[in-house]
């Protein structure tokens, strides 16, 4: 491993200062702010630049929580593309989310931030790209939220979008639904939440650590969590068949990464972002769902993990059949392990012979291109 | 649906009043009372018995719960056998649990409650059946923590258990313990449990709630949910994709089998039996679960459900294999179905033709003789 990539900009975006920005929901936001980074350098064209775009709890530093895709002949290649990653509207890690203070009040958004729609986070993305005078993404790269939020730019912006790589992204199933909402509750139920006005030193941590559990759970699998843990008692000692509060090691590590969670993510930023996720779809109804599939230009990559039981590879392959019969240039592969979800990022090395070859594709056509004509000679 | 089947008996059996129960945690209670029920009666040799053990939230009345099973030809036929089943230790429906008061103090037993194990259970079920006169079991049969204890029957008790039937039923994997872990911390997080002591009259309603819905989650299947209730809000006009608080179709399910069950069940009771279930294993070593297998002498029937996530058919199959190598005399068979690890009572009509040759085996030798002999003439 290398040392952590840092962004060759840092920087935060604010629009909507006048007029507010509309909301699929109903509300407005004004201002609006995004944190985003960019690594490497746009080029004189403003053609090489690729959104990546992350997930539920990630921020805009993606040279941190990829850094394995990063690197000279690898899927991010510098040298070629820059790199550019914002953090999402309703975020806590510098865009404008429920922890962020409104100006018109001078007190924290807290309970009263609207819900917002993952179109909406790739609209206020457009308005930043817009603002870097990048017209036309080479491509937009995501897994998870980070997936379907690059399915909603190849659908909201068919022009803008050359290549849309989407990992372990699909609408969420019932059972993902449902398993949110007991997310949310866990949360809810906290009598530290308050209806979302808590304080920030005094945030639903209990609450929000079950929920932190509860997805954990699903963004790993049966398998791993079997090989890792299984029926083993707590490290520390404890004796689960003698006393209630004792623990099995798998439950050690929930609460431990649950204790981790709390300190470094906003409640209502957590319930705001999950929301989202829950919301996402093509479409209100069958039909809508397959005007707005038709209407995708961007070649498009859907990657389905194996062992993902959040977002199961049998959805992701069945959407791409979908986008297929709609006329979408979309191709599907298979990242096998058995990591679960998390295998995005877990196992971004799995990634690099599926994603590299379709970022790389025109220089590798350049390149073959050129072989020939030296074979020519 | 024919009405609800009453047991022939129902009544309590105290025990322990001067010898203190022991417990496998170490602790010990006194005096212990069980609540059971006789479907039917007894024959004469008193071998005719069936004892049926319920799951997590059951009740002695098997006739209710489970009246798909009964009837003339069915498997549990009341012109040949005898159902008893009996409220688990632990449990909130009559036998001594944390709801009941503790005669020593006069108050529940509410935290105080010490944690007992599924042998813990089929021990004190074994006290039971001496009292009643019954030595020998035709059979052990049980879902779930009710397959827990027909297998841990026939580990305890290897003379006393002719046939054991377990669906859906071996340790639970890692997975298992660590959504159960989210349930209990669900439970425990609400202000209302106060370490257990928690009014009659103001029980931790919404841990429980969220505990419930978990569990719900893990009892039903990803295809069932998704054809219930897909990805439609939530029936009274919610509008998820506006407000945060607004659901879809799943999570009002969810939150109303909530609303159900925390009228109808104990907090404590429940962190009681769940932890029960947890804790249940052979051994605590791969030697000593050896050795432990191959004390049954019982013909044992393993039943997989298909699409069961929390006790899957994989693992109950290679439990089954377990066993066979153990020289066990053990069969497995599938259950096909799409309900998930609640099919042992949703779809008790495809139980009946895997349970009943199995129960009604030597009549049917004895039938089938019969038939030989008349051939012979």
């Amino acid at each position: 491993m290398t040392a952590i990539l840092k962004p060759t900009i840092e920087a935060d975006y604010t629009f909507a200062a006048d007029t507010p920005f509309a909301l699929e929901c109903g509300a407005a936001l004004r201002p609006v702010t995004l944190r985003y980074t960019m690594y490497g350098e746009l080029n004189r064209r403003r053609d090489n630049a690729l959104l990546v775009c992350h997930a539920l709890s990630g921020s805009a530093h993606v040279g941190e929580w990829w850094d394995g895709l990063f690197g000279p002949e690898m899927p991010f290649d510098l040298s070629r593309h820059c790199v550019i990653c914002v953090n999402i509207l309703g975020s806590c890690y510098g865009s404008t989310g429920p922890a962020s203070i409104n100006p018109h009040t001078g007190r924290r958004y807290a309970g009263d931030f609207p819900v917002v729609s993952i179109g909406d986070m790739v609209r206020s993305q457009a308005l930043l790209l817009d603002h870097l005078g990048v017209d036309k993404l080479h491509a937009v790269v995501g897994g998870s939220i980070g997936g379907l939020q690059a399915l909603s730019w190849a659908m909201l912006y068919p022009d803008r979008v050359d290549r849309c790589v989407a990992i372990g992204a699909v609408p969420l199933s019932a059972l993902g639904l449902a398993l949110s909402h007991l997310q949310r509750q866990a949360i809810c139920n906290d009598p530290a939440f308050k209806n979302g006005f808590y304080e920030a030193e005094a945030p639903p941590a209990a609450g929000l650590s079950v929920a932190r559990g509860i997805a954990m759970c699903t963004y790993k699998s049966a398998q791993l969590f079997e090989e890792r843990y299984g029926r083993a008692p707590n490290r520390n000692g404890e004796k689960p068949a003698e006393k209630l509060a004792h623990r099995y090691n798998v439950s050690g590590y929930l609460d431990y990464q649950g204790e981790i969670f709390i300190r470094r993510f906003d409640a209502n930023a957590y319930l705001i972002i999950s929301k989202a996720m829950d919301n996402f779809d093509f479409g209100s109804d069958h039909a809508s769902q397959e005007d707005n599939l038709r209407r995708i230009k961007a070649k498009v990559l859907m990657v389905g993990i194996s062992s993902d039981w959040l977002f199961p590879a049998a959805d992701v392959f069945a959407l791409t059949r979908r986008m297929q019969e709609a006329g979408v240039n979309a191709q599907y592969h298979e990242l096998e392990s058995d990591h679960g979800h998390d295998a995005f990022l877990a196992n971004a090395d799995l990634l690099v012979p599926l994603v590299k070859p379709f970022l790389h594709e025109d220089e590798m056509k350049k390149a073959a291109c050129g072989l020939a004509l030296t074979g020519e000679r």
